[in-house]
């Protein structure tokens, strides 16, 4: 059986993989039985779970408990394996978990314990990388720093203290006078409702502000430092992240502002030399429009966007081999 | 009695002004008669009817319906004046026409004949100015570019074609081939509601984007032209515009694409030196929040932002006076 493990967003108890519904945030907090790959993967492609490093995990758990719960054969793990690491195209933490946990293993390697003790594995190493995230970062930020970070790179995104968030959350640990901002991270809003909520459990002071009004801040002088996380980095260092990461990049650059990027090394793809080798995924128009637009308007929904290792300061728990 | 004027947002019907709800657009064509100043002040303040020209005439033309239907005195005509001189601070157009139709002139030229014939002059004027901008600002696209604006410049902010979207407009009525990007506009969704909807209606191709997503857009070479209007233009050519325009200029220049500003030259504040003199309106946090956030969230909401005169390509349509 699984041992118990537990994350802001993802927890096992009695071999039971569950995870906290992240549409339903911050008002409901609602947990998920996740029973099988299949609802796993249509969890993930929902945004359920979510972050880069979490997904990874996740999916790895979920095939550690169809391993152990089911009589499947390799051939079955390897079906569900591959319909997990598709879920998402753009995160590279997810294919690396599922290549790591399974997929780069012989048949005879795919006993249920050689996949939970994989699983728990990876679960575990992405706590350690989160601390040592947290550890490496927190010396960049000073007091008196506004941080600006976008989307949600916290708890709720790793099985840890979260990546972006790891360094804001150890620097206040550390008494440092930060205050942070958050952008809302348009259309899914994982800023104004995922951030904001870790924030408030973290009592880490914050104002939330709309994507389009960072760059005003930044020429107030509000903003010193940017610290975002990362979905994919290339060998080259250039990374895609939630869309806006690159405004925010170009931003920084032109009023000389650090961005830093905070993830650890399974985020790296050492098989991709630089970032216009990196799928972007296009979600659905449905996601931008809601109840606002014409239901007839067109709409361009990438979820990612990719910035240039030119305008990245520093990486934090990982070093792209440029 | 006024005599009939029709716009796309504002309309005067025997004497009567009215005003289409633009809160409730796109979904619902709401008309509203305004029976008095103070009621205009009230609409002009929760953008039930905006736009930096279109406030000015509004206000113009309800004055002109005070002063005809009561018996006032011009002391309650002057004190109804300021009251709509005060509802917004930043556009410049708003104070510009309560100054020419009543607070400019002497007692003795407040009848109700006078500031008639000066609003409807103020009506007939802006119609006149956006077609100048139109027929001006249509030279600077061309076939096959992609062109973003922001927020809502169009028929619904003025009482003409608009002044950025007049541009769009004029150019593609000569049959120039271009594709419009609409962003989002967060926070009131200016963009995806109203700006989306006039597009609809003059059956101009366009795709909403959020705001975050632009950037991206211009790096993949998708974006060549911006235009956007100008809640109030210094005299040294640094404007006030929408949240999220500063950005956007900040982002044309990194990919060398121009920016256009088209405003009338009402928007144009002689006394104004510079962008740092502009007053920016805070607008309150429910706007950012809705049901998204955590309900104790801190929230910045500047309702503008300024933009300096060096990342303006060309004014169309005004000529500030540096």
């Amino acid at each position: 059986m699984i041992k118990d493990l537990t994350s802001l967003g993802l927890k096992v108890r009695n071999g039971c993989v569950s995870i906290l519904d992240q549409e339903l945030l911050p008002h409901q907090e609602v947990w998920i039985d996740v029973t099988s790959p299949e609802m796993m993967a249509s969890c993930i492609k929902r945004l359920k779970v979510r972050g880069a490093p979490l997904i990874g995990v996740a999916a790895g758990l979920s095939l550690a408990q169809y391993a152990k719960s089911s009589s499947v054969g390799a051939d079955e793990l390897i079906r569900a394996a591959k319909l997990l690491r598709e879920a998402r195209p753009t995160a590279v933490n997810l294919m690396a978990a599922v290549d790591r946990i399974v997929l780069n293993h012989p048949s005879a390697d795919l006993t249920a314990s050689a996949i939970i003790k994989r699983a728990v594995e990876f679960f575990e190493e992405d706590v350690r990388l989160c601390e040592d995230i947290g550890n490496e970062g927190a010396q960049y930020l000073q007091d008196g720093d506004g941080v600006l970070t976008h989307c949600n790179a916290g708890g709720l995104a790793t099985a840890g203290i979260g990546t972006a968030i790891g360094v804001i959350r150890r620097a206040f640990e550390l008494k440092k006078k930060i205050h942070v901002y958050v952008d809302e991270t348009r259309p899914l809003l994982q800023g104004a409702r995922l951030t904001a909520w870790e924030l408030e459990k973290l009592k880490i002071p914050y104002t939330l502000i709309c994507d389009n009004m960072a760059g005003f801040l930044m020429k107030q002088g509000k903003i010193n430092r940017i610290v975002v996380g990362a979905d994919r980095i290339a060998r080259n260092g250039d990374f895609a992240n939630k869309v806006g990461t690159y405004s925010l990049a170009v931003l920084a650059h032109h009023h000389k502002i650090p961005l830093y990027v905070a993830a650890p090394p399974t985020t790296v793809d050492e098989s991709c030399p630089s970032g216009e080798h990196i799928p972007i995924e296009e979600r659905g128009a449905e996601e931008v429009r809601r109840e606002f637009s014409p239901v007839t308007a067109r709409v361009f929904n990438p979820a990612f966007d990719v910035t240039p290792r030119k305008l990245v300061a520093e990486y934090i728990g990982c070093r792209p081999g440029f």
